[in-house]
């Protein structure tokens, strides 16, 4: 059953999607600020637009993705609520999608999820139901909760809905940022990158489209050396919500639309994410310091230009920071 | 000659000198964004607006103080720069506004300042001039330095272009954020305090200015009830800036125009300041989180009401997180 409803969604989103994606989630979701630094753009030599997702509903661009798929459905489809797997934002995402439109939400976890999550997505209204933490006992637990329940699926990333979600920040970003050159993005499953490249490539196809992935789970960078989805065995990295593999969906438009992918070591993202702390004053992800450690390895490619970075999300456990 | 300069500052501003101030400033600093949550709303019964000074120049609304003292300096007066002792944000506060108008900046600052301050008004290219840390050794220092460079004392807070400026704050607020009901601020030496009663009962006379501050550097609350300004020896609070004693202009603006002051202890800032963290996913100081604790502490007294809350500052060492 979840494979057939997959079946549908297996369409890249087309720029016209992301738009009406836009329209149908912006009451939502926040319209995230887009903060700028003196201090960034004298180190980098370059003009940096750091897009805020750290600020956006539940901490996380998730938000987007899980708002556009679940009030994309049908009410026919909607009726028995939705589901999905996700140890991270996604879920938490999902919870207060399902709870804005009112229908039940399940999502499944990992036994050794972290508190924190768990509790954000119970206290968004979703059930949690644990598994193992391995692949085989996660697809078993959400196809018995499909079957069960008659929930629909909305996958993190492999879903062309939540792509087209993700990719209204892109559109944000090119309507308030003015000759934007490059956009960099952290890359995880795909689906925020893919979205982004589709919708800024839509409106300035000279921009170029950057992502930035640790070291430490280099899938997507292997995946685009060899040309197919390489999945990496338990990747150990800080940035937690970079762990997931491409999925058959957004590999394809990764590969298409993307100009490159930077790899940064671990100690590059620790420090990233404290310069940004430090600096911009906010509190983000791991995840997203990765853009930034990117850029200053890279620092000669970029000097003059205008870029976005887009911070993914803020979703940290203050008691157990990298430093 | 400190004492001499000193004279003609000690009255307290108008508003017409606020908002000259700010037309002065408002080039040199940053209009500063208003943050709201749902969850804070809901959790106080209140609608509540973050003033989030953490992401003005220099990490603190001192930079609208400093600026405006340096700015409304004549040319004789400036020729030999400025000098002040601060151990805190007063003091890269001055060094930056120094810069902007291209004069010389001495900081006294006592040996034992954390590096990262130190490091902060080098970096905006102040002189930094070492003392004992204690009063008498501070004030003969300060005097040495004036009396060597001919450089302009402007104080951290007794002082009215000094409070003019960090007045602007507050009209900032009132223009931007409608029918608010009551203000809180800390209070330190209270300059931000005075500026802010000054400017919100000004423009909204029925407008509820108060104070928070911590019970083990309870100064200005014990001189609400005895009338008097009440020193402390050497206050031991997380709440760094907010250590020093009233002045004596500031005082007698507070006694006239302020409607309360909250004590909050040492354990309600900590857990404050890790609400906001967490919630609002921005990096404030201690000092500032004594506003929410206070609102936490005193519901019912504020339901249902439109609140602003000012965020003073940022400027914390990451690596001595207090949880």
């Amino acid at each position: 059953m979840v494979a057939d409803l997959e079946t549908d969604e297996l369409v890249p989103p087309s720029i016209n999607e992301i738009i009406s994606a836009h329209a149908r989630i912006k009451r939502y979701i926040h319209r995230t600020p887009v903060l700028t630094s003196a201090t960034f753009n004298q180190m980098l030599g370059a003009h940096l637009y750091f897009k805020c997702e750290n600020f956006q509903k539940a901490g996380a661009f998730k938000a987007r993705g899980a708002h556009n798929a679940v009030f994309a459905l049908s009410d026919e489809e909607a009726r028995n609520g939705v589901a999905t797997h996700s140890s991270g934002n996604h879920g938490a995402a999902l919870a207060l999608a399902a709870r804005s439109r009112d229908i039940p939400a399940t999502v499944i976890m990992p036994r050794n999820a972290p508190t924190v999550k768990i509790d954000a997505v119970r206290n968004y209204g979703a059930e949690v139901v644990f598994c193992e933490p391995n692949n085989p006992a996660r697809e078993a637990a959400l196809d018995e909760v499909v079957a069960q329940t008659g929930a629909y699926f909305v996958h993190p990333y492999n879903n062309s809905q939540v792509i087209a979600g993700q990719g209204t920040c892109a559109l944000e970003m090119v309507d308030e940022i003015r000759d934007l050159n490059v956009i960099i993005t952290p890359v995880g499953g795909g689906g925020l990158l893919s979205g982004t490249a589709i919708a800024a490539k839509s409106f300035q196809p000279d921009i170029r489209v950057f992502a930035a992935e640790p070291e430490q789970a280099d899938d997507a960078y292997r995946s685009m050396q060899s040309g197919k989805i390489e999945p990496m065995e338990s990747p150990q990295t800080i940035a937690d919500g970079l762990k997931t593999p491409l999925g058959t969906l957004t590999f394809p438009i990764i590969q298409r639309e993307v100009d490159g992918i930077f790899l940064v070591s671990e100690d590059e993202i620790v420090e990233s994410m404290k310069l940004i702390w430090e600096r911009l004053k906010i509190v983000i992800e791991p995840s997203c310091a990765t853009v930034l450690a990117a850029l200053l390895k890279n620092k000669d490619a970029f000097f003059g230009q205008r870029i976005g970075l887009v911070l993914t999300g803020g979703n940290v456990d203050l008691g157990k920071l990298p430093w």
